[in-house]
């Protein structure tokens, strides 16, 4: 029989979300379940394993029809699917695959949340039609995935595509979440913003709709960006500084086809280009400098789009 | 009949050189001819035609028996084997490929030969038996291959493995040969190891013996440095920094087994990664830490290796 559906899975620290979907791509129905990260998250997979055998049973789906489950996974994953490690969900090394496969008798593979984030915006969001991007999510953190060829680039040891953390600024005295001192995500996060924001603000006595903030945000930072503010101007040069410079080193090395910038500061718009792309033509190579910046589209869900599309490869 | 040989080419802008290999990757004899780059080096390919007919009919060698000719060229090559530009050779946009191929009757590949070039070390030098390494060519300039998978990283317009002009000072006011300022190959080369040493040496008083040579190289600075020469310590130094940040950044992108360093500089030896290393574990992320670095192997030969590798991926 045809293999009709597919589930992906975003597996995250406070919920897991579920997506069925078509072999074509299509979503026909996403909902989300408790994460369960006590007892060392030994709950998870078989949580999951329910949620999806009652979906099917509720939907009439047999095993057969279904391609597989891909989950996304917060900590690096091997190319065999072994997490080795996931501090957010209580997992140390640990591969969910086998688990599940046994569980639900459908092919399961894994991958690294960021990277199969990518994935989902390749297969049916921004990157659609393209077959090599680096996606770069700016939330709290900074997340990275590397298309290539279509597939995800994975790296020796799972940690291909952690662009949150290349080094930009040798200066930088505050430790970053990996231990290291100067990393992108010091300065292109959500967090990096208000970080920028703080010491912009304290070195210049300048006028700015910032200073009225008890305290601010990065959608702060862009809406007075927008207002044509001088101070957030200067914030979102700095941020456009480090973003250019890391996407040109990243470029003279993979010359993708597009970098997609999603996560919570995306939603500023393509105001952050304006602020990239300068720094992003002034330091790349010339053969990579028409390389397109382009918004994320499918938000919270490219991690369902892009597990599922783990499967279909 | 079974495919037994295999030519590689590595053309460059004096002299080409070939090498006939057996299909498990022993060279069985190697030669040069001379590139004639006049005439917008319309000569080149069929002067190459020439040399492999002629080999064949020396060796008895049927072209039912040959896998194929790889090409390694000086410029962006893309997927299908068209050059965009090869300066060196007179070349504008031109698929080298097609010409060989209709002119011997055998499948012709060709890739950039830094990219190729690192396909040889995989294949048959340092990096033989992995498949996720990056090669750094020191010499003149940088060149860089990124191999992943077993295959050459080409890049949307083949400028993938450009790893000499990731911009790595913001403080540079000289140019590179790409027109931009502050690229690695600015500092990492053999050229610039000389620029690095003539600023140390313009900024301190300290003795040296480099001071007593007239033109200094690359190779007298680390002949310094193992002689325990303090300023030509600082030159290496700042060398290392260079390279270790370089070297972190690609590897928090890619995540490859291995750095194989190559080129005329690569002849100093292991003392290079006494003061890369601990630059590149400073700023790497924490996954990738343990990155190797190691010397290749095959010299200049290492692009006729990767040429024949192409045909046989």
């Amino acid at each position: 029989m045809g293999k009709k559906y597919v589930y992906g899975v975003d597996v995250g620290g406070t919920t897991c979300k579920i997506g069925l979907f078509n072999t074509s791509g299509e979503v026909l129905e996403k909902w989300e379940i408790h994460t369960r990260t006590e007892d060392n998250g030994v709950n998870i997979i078989p949580d999951v394993a329910v949620a999806i055998k009652d979906n099917m049973t509720a939907k009439g789906i047999s095993a057969d029809e279904v391609a597989g489950v891909g989950l996304g996974v917060p900590g690096p994953v091997q190319e065999d699917g072994t997490v080795l490690v996931a501090v957010n969900l209580g997992w140390g090394t640990f591969n969910p695959c086998k688990e599940l496969e046994e569980n639900l008798g459908v092919p399961v593979k894994a991958g690294n949340d960021a990277n199969v984030a990518a994935l989902g915006e390749m297969w049916m969001g921004a990157g659609k039609g393209l077959d090599n991007i680096v996606l770069m999510t700016l939330g709290t953190g900074i997340g990275g995935g590397v298309i290539i060829g279509g597939r995800i680039l994975t790296g020796v040891t799972g940690s291909a595509g952690e662009i949150g953390h290349m080094h930009v600024d040798d200066d930088e005295e505050l430790a970053c979440n990996c231990g290291g001192k100067g990393c992108l995500e010091q300065y292109g996060s959500a967090t990096g913003i208000v970080r920028i924001a703080e010491r912009v603000l304290a070195a210049t006595d300048e006028g700015s709709s910032l200073r009225d903030l008890e305290a601010v945000t990065a959608k702060d930072v862009w809406d007075a960006v927008k207002a044509g503010d001088g101070v957030a101007k200067q914030i979102a040069d700095k941020f456009g500084y480090y973003m250019g410079s890391a996407t040109a080193s990243i470029a003279a090395v993979t010359n993708p086809e597009a970098f997609v910038i999603g996560g919570g500061v995306s939603k500023a718009g393509e105001v952050l280009f304006e602020y990239i792309r300068p720094y992003y033509e002034k330091y790349a190579f010339s053969g990579c400098r028409d390389t397109k910046f382009i918004l994320a589209t499918l938000g919270n869900d490219a991690g369902i789009y892009g597990a599922a599309k783990l499967v279909l490869e």
